[in-house]
């Protein structure tokens, strides 16, 4: 049977390397299932001629497919009325409740600050995510509010997670980011509730997992003071989405940052870059970081020798440094980069 | 008269880089108003002894007082009953609603970054901090939810300082962080609110300063990426304290980051550090942080000679690197620190 993925370009360069990466899951041969690709439809560009940012049927398209790709949203600063994130949305309409997003070094050069091999593990559901807004008119001026929701359930589910995780890595420790020394409730939930995963874990499964904590601030100083002080890092969303960008400009690009939205039936792929409009058309965008995605989505789904394969392309065509885009300092093409990386898978 | 200064070293390190602090002022001499000095009690070891974290007669006398220096607290991690942070609480009560954290690299070396010279400007006194926390049990577990309070009022004052500070300075621009292309009602409302300030300033004041904005996330990894895109940054209270933790990270150690927490009526200087538990009571802590947000407090204050030389002396010592503490790679003590301060004053 076929491998259905679903591909989600949206807007600005997810056009671009959302099409370099199904390619690159093309040249993978016997070790998947044959892909079969959908063509779906989402994104700012999508809302201003079709009137809704996420398409019914592209919901009904994905949970027809195993797995997918996204590209990358426009999200206007300004409120627009009747908008909302599509990103946002997927990730809650598919239950995708985790978004994992590993920073790993490559290259060993001079410019490069100490080794950085770390995966963020951040909630994707909730915190001030869920999008629950007010706002009133006062005599001194409006007040606005917004929630933030932190739950046992989503808290014990995303720290599993990040046990699980840890256990398949050399270092076997998870550090967790919060900002409880304020957020004694929120922050203080979120907290206890992974500090107690192990106990509840079976056959002492996490038991030499080695538990850390950071508060937030703190947390973002240390990782580019030393970032090896790090292995798993688990956070609620709002945090998780500041470090994982932080994480990113250790390492050189974030275009070279891969990371899969995850739930217990389903996962999708989207490179942690945005839209990019600065760069968009241009054909310069770097392809990597939706390549590696597509490789984890394959882990994820336990195709690890199709992982590898794509994983060590790209690997070495950053280490060669021959074939880079501009974002990395190089000047070639996102075709280019795409075709080097063919050639070795 | 006499300037009168309330300090109030707190916890762990605090206890050391304030007093250095005092001795530097007191070194000024006729630059400023005789300094009278009240030493007043906060913190998490105040707490453990009297049940208060912040004592009313520190509060009442920092109310009889032109300014005050605070050192640092050691917040407890997990709840704590009864205890509350005496810093969130003492820039509530003197509605000390703006946090001013310069943040500028001096010596020009082969390890650090492209030149940095930016300030944030943190709203106090909203969102998060304002520690409006709820939990209930349902059947799947608790539910924390905290409120994210951002007003129309508290973001046009905040505004107002960040457009006032970036008068006095070369590049004239302000950029605004914000989340608002998930949080369009609250940083929808600040963001807006700050970008309307110049057109109700008198005779055009703000019209040559440039407004940019950037998404937080985007926000910091640029400040790694390309820290001279900024000047003056203005933030809601977490991302603001998110960032200057990031921003401390490239000039060399956040115990170089001053800060003052200013209000309409009187102004509190803070190092940006912590307490640093690890390094407390071994007389290696680094002073210039205390030092530099005396300078702070008194270039508020309006007295500019003495603040010039504080940061002057302050200068000379990290650009001939002789005289440094661990944070910045030297083997110095705080006492000798502060004597080669003391000695350039
Ligand atoms: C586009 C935006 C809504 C999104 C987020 O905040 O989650 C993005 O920053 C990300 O990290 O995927
Ligand atoms: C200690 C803590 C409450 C405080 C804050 O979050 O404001 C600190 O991180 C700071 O930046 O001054």
């Amino acid at each position: 049977s076929s491998l259905k993925i679903g591909l989600i370009p949206a807007d600005g360069i997810g056009k671009e390397v959302i099409p370099a990466a199904r390619a690159a899951i093309e040249a993978l041969g016997s070790d998947i299932p044959k892909p079969e690709f959908y063509n779906l439809d989402a994104g700012f560009e999508c809302f201003a001629s079709t009137g809704t940012a996420l398409p019914e049927e592209t919901v009904e398209a994905l949970q027809d497919s195993h797995c997918a790709l996204f590209g990358a949203v426009s999200s206007p600063i300004t409120k627009v009325t009747g908008y909302s994130s599509p990103i946002v949305a997927l990730r809650k309409k598919l239950d995708l409740y985790a978004n994992v997003r590993p920073v790993v070094s490559v290259a060993e050069n001079a410019q490069e600050k100490p080794r950085v091999d770390l995966v963020v593990v951040r909630e994707n559901t909730e915190c001030l995510y869920v999008k629950q807004e007010t706002i009133t008119s006062t005599e001194s001026g409006k007040e606005a509010r917004a929630t933030r929701l932190i739950t046992e359930r989503a808290s014990r589910r995303i720290g599993r997670l990040a046990f699980e995780l840890a256990l398949g890595r050399p270092r076997q420790l998870v550090t967790i980011i919060h900002k409880s020394n304020v957020l004694s409730v929120t922050d203080g939930l979120f907290r206890e509730t992974i500090r107690a995963v192990p106990r509840f874990a079976e056959n002492g499964r996490y038991d030499n997992i080695q538990i850390e904590e950071q508060i937030v601030d703190s947390a973002v100083y240390r990782l580019f003071r030393e970032p090896q002080i790090y292995d798993v890092m688990v956070a609620p969303n709002l945090y998780g989405d500041i470090i994982s960008d932080a994480a990113a400009a250790l390492v050189g690009s974030l275009g070279l940052v891969p990371s899969i939205n995850a739930g217990d039936n389903f996962v999708m792929g989207e490179p942690v870059h945005g839209s990019a409009p600065d760069i968009a058309g241009r054909g310069i965008a770097n392809p990597l970081a939706s390549i590696r995605s597509a490789a984890l989505m394959l882990r994820h789904l336990g195709y690890l020798n199709g992982a590898d394969r794509l994983d060590k392309a790209v690997d070495g065509v950053i280490r060669e440094g021959q074939v880079l885009t501009p974002d990395l300092g190089g000047s070639s093409k996102t075709q280019e980069v795409l075709d080097a990386v063919l050639k070795k898978i």
